[in-house]
């Protein structure tokens, strides 16, 4: 097999073999195959695309390029929950330990945030006492026996991924839909988990701006998963304002934490029992969807999701008191309000800018170096579509300092848009994508 | 100026800047841009396209990458021509003393063979004592007196170029016509002529397998010169047959010499007129193609065009008698004839097929470093549509060695089919395209 050969298939926009991909992703993993060979491979990937079989193949064969997680003496059915990143997403804090409440083991490696899109294993890490680097052993102790626990990746995932990843990032090719779903997928497949829920945000505030392009993300993903043999559904969800009333990450414990308490915002509770539920669905602990939300909501409100948090926490080396007694966590000393200039609604939120506020006020990276400070972030009084009176309070921002906060209160004051008639709201999700498409299940 | 964003453009399809073409053009000279981004941009190149405009650019920021040659100190309009390549060309031999005699000056660089397609300098250098390295003045002398003289490339040419052809050899990113066009014409405003006569060749032994194809390359070609500020003019001419009965670097000497002497094959001598006069036409020495054929015709029947190819031999070390006595030149030890299987016509001839029997025969060279047998090759005596009978010579072929004579005769004889009727023969050449497009001049 030559590479040459390989790169001119796809030029001619042909189909590649199983063989060709597995090829050129080994010989990238070794570094057998140069980088020039393989950006103009990525380039033509890129504008000649790939079909949903060879998508599939590319995926498994980044997937199995390292270490491959085996959770296999974990007891139960593993499922992960993964979300493309949003603003104020803290969906994971509570229908993990909510699904572990329906029966579904959750075995979980998360990432950290960059940019304005913010990690799980941030948020969790600012629970005093927390840690998210465990050895494996206790990993699958926790999982096993609590339903859930959350780590950091430990070792290399899928480390052709990251190459190609690399190369992509040089050579504009970032942006192509077989690409985007093998890179997320590979990962996931390498995780080890038995099955998957993907969260597929959309809207200004998303990596897919677009219904359309996130449908076709979804569709994507979902189509690699089931080939791969994980049953795999993906929700479409807006992201076209934040989630819930917090942004940052021990204000998003926080929040989540009310949730788990039965109080909160609705549209995080709504959110992470559809997820819960999707969950217990895949892992067959529910026959169909609808008994699933049942299952999920009950076990919400009697309280057996904030159980299974607060010993997570404890197992983990954190204080489970935090759950119902949030005062523990850390808040950003300097603080400012951001008045209402005038009367109306709130009527447009730009989301995406508020995520850059909170990477100005401390809450998340500029670049993988930078260090994050716990207590930044942005407390939402009002949401999209909530009516405003001239000179209330529409959000307090928190920081380390008040030059930051004043930085950062500036620049959000510009992504909250006062209307004089009441918006529409955009749904808080779109469709469930299965792998016969778009079924609700 | 960012690589990124030129990546991203032709991603997309759309059409780069001048400023952006020499931005990435400089990179690859300097180095400063890195391989990989390199071969990126000409997969998207070769996927995306480039119009008239981009394929100027890059033409002329290529031929500026290195040293230009300087000709104006030569006195007369110094006209370039250039062969797409094919097999049995040796019309240069012909023209380029027969231009100096209708009153054109040429000063040309030329190159040597590589594959299955002939070089002039070698061809040349098979006149034992010429030379093909002059110093500049000699050069120019030579060519200011004799009207003609003919020299191998010295220092390098378009750099640029020869990076991006490199890269393009390993990356499946050749087959592009702007790069294809541009690589050529990069080389050809480097040399510093006038004008320049394109002699694009189509057919199975040629480049460019299509007539289609080959008029687009003949398009592009004329529209950079025209761009350029050199007029420029392409003709269209038949490779799906050897040019002539000899193919070999000294065998090709003699058949030009032969030509020059009013003898040798009728194709060789109208290609040989055809492509003299139009570099006598773009140099102004007759008011149109017409006048300029009948001067041609004029010049190689009077002997003038023999006597320029004499003069130029004498100057360039080699001994003048072998134009009128080519007896001296070089001839393979080892010889084999092909007989003719059965009687009817010759139907078909596989010109590349032929060309590789001549890098068999020792007459052309596999790899750069492969040295040449002057003296080896191929003299039919049939050609295609000419009628035979069984047992009747159809070619000798020559080597140094029996073994080798053996191998490219076995070799040789698969390439010519015999047909029991006449077969339809195409046409010597096709068209001459201008800037007007497709006028023939």
């Amino acid at each position: 097999m030559h590479m040459y050969d390989i790169l001119n298939r796809k030029r001619l926009g042909k189909a590649l073999s199983r063989e060709e991909i597995e090829y050129f992703v080994q010989g990238c993993t070794t570094g057998d195959i140069p980088d020039y060979q393989l950006s103009a491979l990525l380039m033509a990937i890129c504008i000649q695309g790939m079909n949903q079989e060879e998508t599939a193949w590319l995926t498994m064969a980044m997937a199995r390029s390292g270490e491959m997680a085996d959770l296999s003496h974990i007891p139960g059915v593993k499922v992960d929950k993964h979300s493309t990143g949003g603003v104020g997403d803290k969906i994971t804090l509570v229908a993990a330990p909510l699904a572990a409440a329906c029966g579904v083991t959750v075995a979980k490696m998360s990432g950290r945030g960059l940019g304005y899109t913010g990690g799980t294993i941030d948020k969790l890490e600012s629970i005093p006492g927390f840690t998210t680097q465990l050895p494996p052993e206790t990993f699958a102790d926790i999982a096993g026996t609590v339903g859930v626990c959350i780590v950091s990746q430990s070792g290399e995932l899928a480390p052709a991924d990251k190459k190609l990843y690399a190369l992509r990032d040089v050579t504009a090719t970032v942006e192509s839909l077989p690409l985007i779903a093998s890179s997320i997928m590979s990962k996931k497949l390498a995780a080890g988990n038995d099955c998957i829920v993907l969260d597929v945000k959309t809207g200004d505030g998303a990596f897919m701006k677009t219904l359309e392009d996130s449908r076709a993300l979804a569709r994507a993903m979902v189509s690699i998963g089931t080939r791969a043999g994980k049953p795999t559904a993906a929700l479409i969800t807006d992201m076209n304002r934040p989630l819930g009333m917090a942004v940052g990450n021990a204000l998003e414990v926080e929040e989540a934490c009310r949730v788990l308490c039965g109080e909160g915002p609705e549209d995080v509770r709504r959110l992470s029992i559809e997820v819960a539920a999707a969950m217990a669905w895949l892992a067959q602990k529910a026959p169909d969807m609808e008994t699933a939300r049942t299952l999920a909501a009950e076990k919400l409100r009697d309280g057996s999701a904030r159980e299974r948090m607060e010993e997570m926490i404890r197992r983990q080396g954190g204080d489970p008191k935090v759950v119902r007694h949030p005062e523990g966590l850390p808040q950003g000393r300097a603080k400012r309000q951001i008045l209402a200039a005038s009367s109306g609604w709130l009527g447009a939120m730009d989301t995406q800018g508020i995520g850059r506020c909170s990477v100005l006020l401390g809450a998340g990276r500029e670049t993988k170096e930078s260090s994050l400070d716990y207590g930044a972030g942005i407390r939402f009084a009002k949401t999209l579509g909530d009516s405003v009176k001239q000179g209330e309070v529409l959000a307090t921002v928190y920081a380390s300092t008040d030059s930051m906060a004043e930085e950062g209160a500036k620049a959000l004051e510009k992504c909250l848009k006062i209307t004089e008639t009441q918006p529409e709201l955009p749904p808080l999700f779109y469709d469930w994508i299965t792998e016969e498409h778009e079924k609700r299940p």
